[in-house]
């Protein structure tokens, strides 16, 4: 099989459209987008972002995902991507599976593989997806302004719980087990409720690096403070019962791999914001305010917590992901 | 050294435009174009498509390089790019050097480095690059028709010779060998050439897996065949010597790399191409003409020259690259 039968019998699964007349098979594919676009680009590379044993549709998933996790932070709309895939051999069984996987999270959000490339070398994955800009305009990081709520979507930290788990050092109930694991290997990017936020956030991110980190990059783009109530952080059954039994509280504040959307809106918006909550079925939690100064404070009955880091730093020697 | 910090120091060369509004510092980038866009994306390893021991400013350089080359292919303008670095450790002097070499090439052609992903794991760089195509329509491979003229732009094997060299395979004198070198190293993409045929050409293609696949790839996506004459292919004076010298004549058919344009146009054209071959001060040869059918012929003395194959297969166990 050669790099050609790879790309017609596993990665031809979405056919040319009028907005992408030139797909895979030239020297480039063809777009046409009537407003701004969003790009953004993530590599997942094995024994970093996944473990080297993960089943390869949740590879292609997690690889998709966290791209459209940074669209969803945008406010963007997916519409098209393109996949680098470097493979150490082209095992037909593995291809099947990841394709499977990529195919089924593309299909879900109407995102089109229009590009690639296939080489060999040691297992490694980037796509870059693009996105229509949501007509407001995008969501950046520094629009944050004292007197803004803080939001967070969904539960924090179930995902670093998984890792734990996945790694031996955790153990729970197998049903609150196989929660984390879902949220470690296959994340659900928030795509809709980043459509339907962003004409009332006036700062969005994605929570990967970890919540304290992530809320850390959007107080320094927008050049304000906060304070963060602990006892308000959304979190799960399975993240709760493990700090019930003493785990420690930095675990779901600086894990990552969350990919739920961090967000700021002025306290006007807070029924608007409750509104998309319901539509959605996805919980919206009010989780701090900004304030001018102080840097981040995250309050745990009335004291400050503090942390070690904040989150991963993929050059740090003990930044290594699973 | 951090990965925030890389970015800063290495990477944040092209500033914010007003058609690109956000690129590096959030979630995505934004970017507004008025028209169809070009999309391409290439992955470069380490051992596979350049030599461990390569000099950091020609991996950055080539890297960007042949996704120009992809872009040339289809006449289109670049504007702006990604950047996927998987490194294996944060060498500040590889670093300078890799960001020298990119960011010269990137400002000769006015294209902006807009967003990426800096992660670590065994070296491999993914550049996504993005193109406004051409006023008349980015120009396929599908659009050869017998009675085309096929023409090259600049000459072939170099490359090729120059990987023999550097494999210690082959000898030239030190100025021939440092002419291959450089093409092998640092390849010119024909940015200027792609965007001055494409109102001309009818059928387009970059040659990177070598001329005989490359324009194999025309002739299949078309639905024609071609005859090549042999005496006509433009060489360099280091191949013609290692030609003279005895050399295989299938080296500067089938070793790719080349990064030239290979493109069909009726006969009609000649005078224009010739023109454009002018401006440019870049030669174009004319090498031989679409047929109905027949196959892919490369005629030397009368006779078809057999290749064992056309040209590179990154899955096949003697498909590597340096």
């Amino acid at each position: 099989m050669n790099e050609f039968d790879i790309i017609e019998r596993y990665f031809r699964f979405s056919p040319p459209s009028a907005n992408a007349p030139v797909s895979i098979g030239d020297d480039a594919a063809i777009v046409d987008s009537r407003g701004p676009l969003a790009i953004t680009v993530d590599t997942l590379t094995a024994g970093v972002h996944f473990p080297e044993d993960a089943r390869p549709a949740d590879i292609g998933h997690k690889a998709l995902a966290v791209n459209l996790s940074d669209l969803a932070a945008m406010g963007a709309t997916p519409r098209w991507f393109t996949l680098a895939l470097t493979l150490p051999a082209s095992d037909p069984d593995w291809l099947a599976d990841f394709s499977s996987g990529l195919k089924a999270l593309a299909n879900r959000y109407g995102i089109r593989l229009i590009g690639g490339d296939t080489t060999r070398g040691p297992l490694s994955i980037t796509i870059q997806a693009i996105g229509s800009a949501p007509p407001g305009g995008a969501v950046l990081r520094a629009g944050a302004r004292p007197g803004d709520d803080i939001h967070v979507t969904g539960s924090l930290g179930d995902a670093a719980l998984g890792l734990r788990i996945h790694r031996g050092e955790a153990r729970l109930d197998p049903n609150l087990e196989r929660l984390c694991l879902e949220r470690l290997h296959a994340p659900e990017p928030r795509v809709r409720a980043g459509e339907a936020l962003a004409p009332l956030a006036s700062a969005m991110i994605d929570c990967s690096d970890g919540f304290a980190a992530d809320l850390g990059h959007v107080l320094s783009a927008s050049g304000v403070s906060a304070v963060v109530d602990f006892a308000a952080l959304p979190f799960s059954s399975a993240v709760r019962r493990w700090l019930d039994d003493g785990g420690e509280p930095a675990l779901p504040l600086t894990g990552g791999d969350d990919y739920e959307l961090i967000f700021t809106a002025p306290p006007s918006a807070r029924e608007a914001i409750a509104t998309v909550a319901e539509s959605l079925s996805l919980p919206v939690s009010r989780v701090g305010r900004i304030t001018p100064e102080g840097g981040l404070k995250i309050m745990a009955d009335g004291r400050p917590l503090v942390l070690q880091q904040r989150g991963h730093d993929h050059f740090r020697a003990d930044g290594e992901r699973p």
